[in-house]
C-alpha cells in the first residue's frame, strides 16, 4: 500500500487506513492502531527524508548525525535543502522550535525535539527562538488563564536543562512576548487567512472560539525572523528551520501560504514520527496518564519498574519460544526506546541482533535492563541539569535582550 | 410607526424600514435615506435617555448639561444608572471611547465624541481611556500596517487637541499597547466568544479573515480595568461607561455579555445618533469627499464656502415662499448643526423659531452665516491647540505611566 513513487495516484481513504487522522490536538492511528507515515506524507505533501539529506548535514557541519536523525526518527521535512544550501552560501538562518504548555513534568517524548533541536543548533551554531503556547493551551484546555502560565514556566526550566546555548537561544511564552513587532506579525498573518481555510486546514467549526479560530497565526508568527527584533533587526530574508513533530505541519503549510504575501521566504521544516507510549505504538503518550510514559522527574527505580511492568513487548511469551522464534522488533517499545536513546550504534545493532533472532543471552529481560540504564542516565543528568536553573537562569534566556550578534559564527 | 412602548410587539421588517442596515462598519438609512433612530433602539435592544437621566446628571456634577446631552444628540443608553448610583455612592469608574484610524484629517463628527467625552471627564472628574484601532483599520482597509500606524498618530494629536486631562487620560493604539494583561484580556475574551456569535452580531463570514473575526475581543478588552494595570492596578470592580455613536453597540452588547464570565461588570453605554454629511442625515460623512463634510483642517472661508455650496437647506426655494412657509428644521442641516455646536439656548431657540417661521431677518442665508462664525470659532481653536501638541506631549498621553492616582478627584 505505501507507494514513495510520486507518480503514485492521490491516494483513496479505504479500509482500515481511513480511520487514522492526525491533527495538532489528536493522533489517531489507523484501525491497528498503527501510524502510516507513507500515508500521512502524501496526505500533507511532505517530503521524506533521504541518506543524501543526512550526508550533506554531515558533510557541512563536520559532525556525524545525531542517532534520531540517522534512524529516521526525523523522517520527514519541506525545504529542507533550502536550508543546507543557505547553510553552504554563508547565509544566515535560525532554528524555531515550541510546545504547549500541557502539564507540569515532561515525559521522553517532549525532550526529543528539544534533544534533536540542541544538536542543531550546536551542529550548525545557529540562533534558535523556542515558542511555549501558553494562550493555546488556556483556549483549548480547562485551564486557569494564570495556571497555563505557570505551566509554561515549569517546562522552560526543563527546556533549559537540555542545554541550549543561552547566546544563542530566546525562550518565549506568547502572553509575556506578543507585543510589538511578534504582535504585527501576528496580525498580518491573520489578515491573510480566512475562516474558511482555518476549517479545512484544522478541521475548526463555527462552534470554536474565536481565540482558537485565530490561533494557528501566533503559532505562524515566529517564523518570520522580524518577529525577533532584538535579534535579527528588520531583515526579512533570514530563513528558518522548524523540527517539530509531524502533527504540527498543518500550522506551518498554512504559515508557508502566507509567507511570499509578507516578503518573507517560506519556511522549511524537519519533522518527526511520534514517540511511541510505553504500552505501544499507537500515537502520542498521554502525559496525565503517568504509567504511559517516563518522566524526566522518575527515578532510576521508577524507570525500571514501569519498563518491566508495562513496556509492551515483542518477546515471545516463553523462553522456549522466544528461542525459537525471536522478537518482534516492528512492536517492541524498549526497542524502539533503545533506538531513539541509545547513542552506540554498534551496541544497538547488536541488541537488535541477538533480541530478534532469539539469543538467550538477549531475552526482553536482557533489553529492558539496558534500556532502564540508558534512560536512568539521560533522565538523572536532566535532574541534574534543571536544579541549576534558576529563575535567574530563565530570565536569561527569556529576556528580550539584544542579540544581534547570535547570527555570527 | 416609531413606537417606544416597551410592551410593543417584537418588529418586523417591512416596507421602507427594512432596508436600514446598521453596522459599525456601514450606515444605510431607509428607503428614504433617514435613520429611523427608535427602531434601531428596539433592534439593538438598548434604552432611551430621558429627562431624568439628564436631571441626575446635572444634581451629581453640579453642571449644566452639554448641549449634545441636553439636546439628545447623545439619546440612548445601557446601564446608564448604573454608572451614576457608581458615582453617587462614590465607587470609581472610568470612561473609554476610541476611534479606527480611517484618515488624515478629521471632520467635525469625529469631535462630537471626543467633546462629549471631555465634558464627561471634566464633569465627573474621572479617569479617560482612549483606544485608536489601527490594528482594526489595516484589517478592514487596503493600508499598510505601517500607514496605518500613522494615522493613528496623527489622530491622536487631534483628540489630545480636545482638551483631556494629561492626569487622568491614557490614549494608546492597539498595534503599541497589545501587550500583557489587555492582551491576556483580548485573549481571555476571544475564548467566550464562538465564530458563530461573531457572525450573527456583526455578520462577518467564513470568507473573512481570522483577524477580523477576532477583532472584536480587541474593541472589547479595554471596557475591562485590568486591561489597565497602570491606572487600575488589578482591580477588577471598576465601571466601564462607554461614550460612542450607535453603530459600534454590537461590539458592546458582546462585551457585557463576557463580562459576568470574567468577574466584570457590565460596561455600560451612552451612544449618540450619527452627525449628518452636508448633503443631507443620510447617514456618515465620507472623510474621502472633501465637500460632505467640514474639516478640522479647513479654514474660516472653506467653511463658509462649504456651507453656502453643500449644505442642504430646509429654506424654501425663494425669499416669498420662505416668508411664506418658513423653513423645513427637520431636513436643514444648518440648523442641525446649530444643535450640536452652538452653546447659547437662548440664541439658538430664537433662530429656530424665527428661521421656521419665515421672519425675513432669518433666511437660511443668515443662519448658514452665523452657523459659519460658530464653526469657525470651533475649527480655528483646535487648530491653535493641535499646534502645541508635539511629539513629546503625545508621549506624555500614550506612555504607560503610572496613574494609580487617577481614581482620586
Amino acid at each position: 500500500m505505501a507507494a514513495d513513487s510520486a507518480s503514485a495516484p492521490p491516494e483513496q481513504p479505504s479500509g482500515a487506513e481511513s480511520t487514522q487522522n492526525i491533527t495538532p490536538w489528536d493522533v489517531q492511528g489507523g484501525a491497528d492502531g498503527k501510524i502510516d507515515y507513507d500515508r500521512l506524507c502524501r496526505q500533507f505533501g511532505c517530503s521524506r527524508l533521504s541518506d543524501s539529506h543526512i550526508e550533506r548535514v554531515e558533510r557541512l557541519t563536520g559532525m556525524k548525525p545525531h542517532p534520531l536523525l540517522r534512524r529516521g526518527v526525523f523522517f520527514s521535512h519541506r525545504d529542507f535543502e533550502a536550508i543546507l544550501d543557505a547553510h553552504e552560501q554563508g547565509k544566515p538562518w535560525y532554528l524555531y522550535t515550541g510546545r504547549g504548555p500541557s502539564s507540569e513534568a515532561l515525559h521522553l517524548g517532549h525532550l526529543v525535539p528539544f534533544m534533536f533541536t540542541k544538536w542543531l543548533q550546536d551542529a550548525f551554531k545557529v540562533p534558535l527562538v523556542i515558542q511555549l503556547t501558553d494562550d493555546e493551551k488556556f483556549l483549548w484546555r480547562d485551564l486557569e488563564l494564570a495556571e497555563s502560565e505557570r505551566l509554561a514556566h515549569e517546562n522552560i526550566k526543563d527546556i533549559i536543562a537540555c542545554g541550549f546555548d543561552v547566546n544563542k537561544t530566546f525562550i518565549f511564552t506568547d502572553f509575556k512576548y506578543r507585543s510589538g513587532h511578534f504582535n504585527r506579525n501576528i496580525t498580518s498573518i491573520s489578515r491573510l487567512v480566512t475562516f474558511n481555510s482555518i476549517r479545512a486546514i484544522f478541521g475548526l467549526k463555527g462552534e470554536d472560539c474565536i481565540g482558537k479560530i485565530a490561533f494557528p497565526a501566533t503559532q505562524a508568527a515566529p517564523a518570520f525572523p522580524t518577529s525577533f527584533p532584538h535579534m535579527f533587526g528588520q531583515r526579512k530574508d533570514i530563513r528558518c528551520l522548524i523540527p517539530c513533530a509531524i502533527d504540527q505541519d498543518p500550522y506551518f503549510r498554512m504559515t508557508r501560504d502566507v509567507a511570499p504575501k509578507l516578503g518573507f521566504h517560506k519556511c522549511s521544516l524537519i519533522m518527526s514520527r511520534f514517540f511511541p507510549a510505553l504500552q505501544g505504538e499507537s500515537g502520542k503518550m498521554n502525559a496525565s496518564d503517568p504509567n504511559s510514559a517516563i518522566f524526566v522527574t522518575d527515578s532510576a527505580k521508577q524507570i525500571k519498574n514501569k519498563l518491566n511492568k508495562y513496556a509492551l513487548t515483542g518477546g515471545q511469551d516463553t523462553k522456549e519460544l522466544q528461542i525459537k522464534h525471536g522478537a518482534n522488533l516492528e512492536v517492541d517499545v524498549p526497542w524502539k526506546y533503545l533506538n531513539f536513546f541509545l547513542d552506540d550504534d554498534a551496541e544497538l545493532a547488536e541488541i537488535g541482533k541477538r533480541y530478534s533472532e532469539g539469543d538467550e543471552s538477549m531475552m526482553s529481560g536482557h533489553v529492558k535492563k539496558r534500556l532502564a540504564e540508558v534512560l536512568a542516565e539521560i533522565v538523572l543528568r536532566h535532574q541534574e541539569a534543571r536544579k541549576n536553573v534558576t529563575d535567574a537562569v530563565v530570565d536569561s534566556f527569556t529576556s528580550p535582550r539584544d542579540m544581534t550578534s547570535c547570527l555570527h559564527h
